[in-house]
């Protein structure tokens, strides 16, 4: 039995990487990009180049769509929307959720399905082992195409409001770049005194373990513990205590000659939610701020 | 052979166990505290009151300080220096490197010696299997009273620059609490579309993995090996494409009104670099902006 046809619309780095795997799967794949000259390396690899936008719907049921955002899906195919009925659209481009859900309400008002999907590795992990996507929507729909969708990266699903993709994915990347910025301050911080990343790496490794570890003694373990019960407890260590140490952070930055923005963002956090009478809990009070900012 | 004598001075939560670990190592102990009351608790341990900080210098040769701040050491002993002749002070509270630096010269001009240290874990693990401290001085005095300093947790030697082992500190609780802040923006951009701590945290917990891989495919790692390096490439993930990611970020976060000072300073920190020309580069770029943040 021969594979589901795939169309891919959108070949930036993250569109042609999938248009490629596909591809070294064996799957009948059709490309189309704004600028063609992008899809010439594809059709080489035995990709189908479609002329038009109605060409590339035409070709498959499943439309993997991966650009900018989505203002180009609106601006790709917005002028064919009689091509839209009976796809399933997998839109993997980054968006604001309610951005998603509207694309959601503008598919089905063609007959197409959407698929909001946040894809977590960059490109050159797709179709890796390690690869995952979170997508929202329909989930009969996804099941459907499964089995091509796992191609790119084993697909999550985390419920029918088209948003929650996207709220997955940014949540996750948030995570992600602020530790990874985090470390590099550390970084720049021990750099002054001629300490070298090398020297740092390994304790940063050591405390990576510590907030991770899924036991009594693991940090991100306690954060959740107290957000589902709704307390916080600051005993021996409270965020009024850690207020004052984030306010030494920020000066040894100043006093490095480094940028403080970040630390500053951080400091202001904990001092509003000791301002709030929060300062005898501990730090995951925090979070009363960042979900009320202004009350 | 009978252990040889400790001081604490300063009896907050962080003082008032490192005591009582050393009490409870049958380790003959000495405290002083401001506010005598917070003593009473540790002399029914076994501890002994000292009646003005200079019997409680005069009581051991290794003085622990743990206090709010280096000020409150020159509160505390700055009327007592003849009393500071000899001995050896490892202080563990908070400042910044430059307040450490100064420290050491106030110590060494009135015959002390000064250790200064960071330690990693809040006051209920002081003594537990995971404690450990950073601390930076003179190697040889700190060997010369690891035996009492191990019970508190597993020294770390960090250098000569009094201010290194509060850099370690500082750097380490900056990824800490960078960290767990951003865990928490996503649990509270998740909770608005219902998704409880539960369902977020497995998610969590794998990123974690991923960010701390020490193989070609952690992040960690990558940064470490960019910054080594000095070479940051952007391949198929470019800062700029990361830049209008935490675009998406900051703005998800208004439409679900929460806090955006933490997603705006790190959105600022990625445009701020792509200003500058790192568009094309990696992530790792950053950390050029980061190091000056003015120029």
């Amino acid at each position: 039995m021969s594979k589901a046809p795939v169309t891919v619309i959108g070949l930036g780095p993250m569109g042609a990487r999938m248009a490629a795997v596909f591809l070294e799967n064996g799957r009948p794949t059709t490309v189309w990009n704004r600028t063609a000259s992008k899809a010439a390396p594809l059709a080489e690899r035995g990709a189908t180049l479609a002329a038009t936008p109605a060409d590339a719907l035409a070709a498959s049921e499943l439309i993997v769509i991966s650009q900018t955002d989505y203002k180009a899906m609106y601006d790709s195919l917005g002028g064919e929307t009689h091509a839209l009925k009976g796809r399933v659209l997998a839109n993997l481009s980054s968006g604001s959720p309610d951005e998603l859900r509207r694309a959601g309400e503008w598919a089905s008002g063609h007959g197409a399905e959407l698929l909001t999907g946040g894809i977590m590795v960059p490109p050159p992990a797709i179709g890796t082992p390690g690869s995952y996507v979170f997508y929202s929507g329909h989930e009969a729909t996804l099941d459907r195409h499964r089995e091509t969708l796992r191609e790119l990266g084993d697909p999550t699903f985390v419920g029918m409001d088209a948003g929650l993709s996207m709220l997955y994915y940014q949540a996750q990347l948030y995570l992600f770049w602020s530790t990874l910025t985090a470390y590099m301050h550390g970084l720049a911080l021990l750099g002054t005194a001629g300490v070298s990343a090398e020297r740092f790496h390994p304790f940063v490794i050591r405390s990576m373990a510590t907030l991770a570890e899924d036991g009594p003694a693991g940090y991100v373990r306690a954060i959740t513990d107290d957000v589902v019960s709704g307390r916080s407890r600051g005993d021996d260590n409270t965020l009024l205590m850690q207020a004052i140490g984030a306010d030494h952070i920020v000066e040894a930055s100043r006093e490095a000659g480094l940028d403080t923005e970040g630390p500053a963002a951080l400091r202001d956090l904990f001092w509003r939610a000791v301002d709030r009478g929060h300062g005898d809990e501990g730090l995951s009070s925090v979070i009363e701020v960042i979900r009320a900012p202004a009350r």
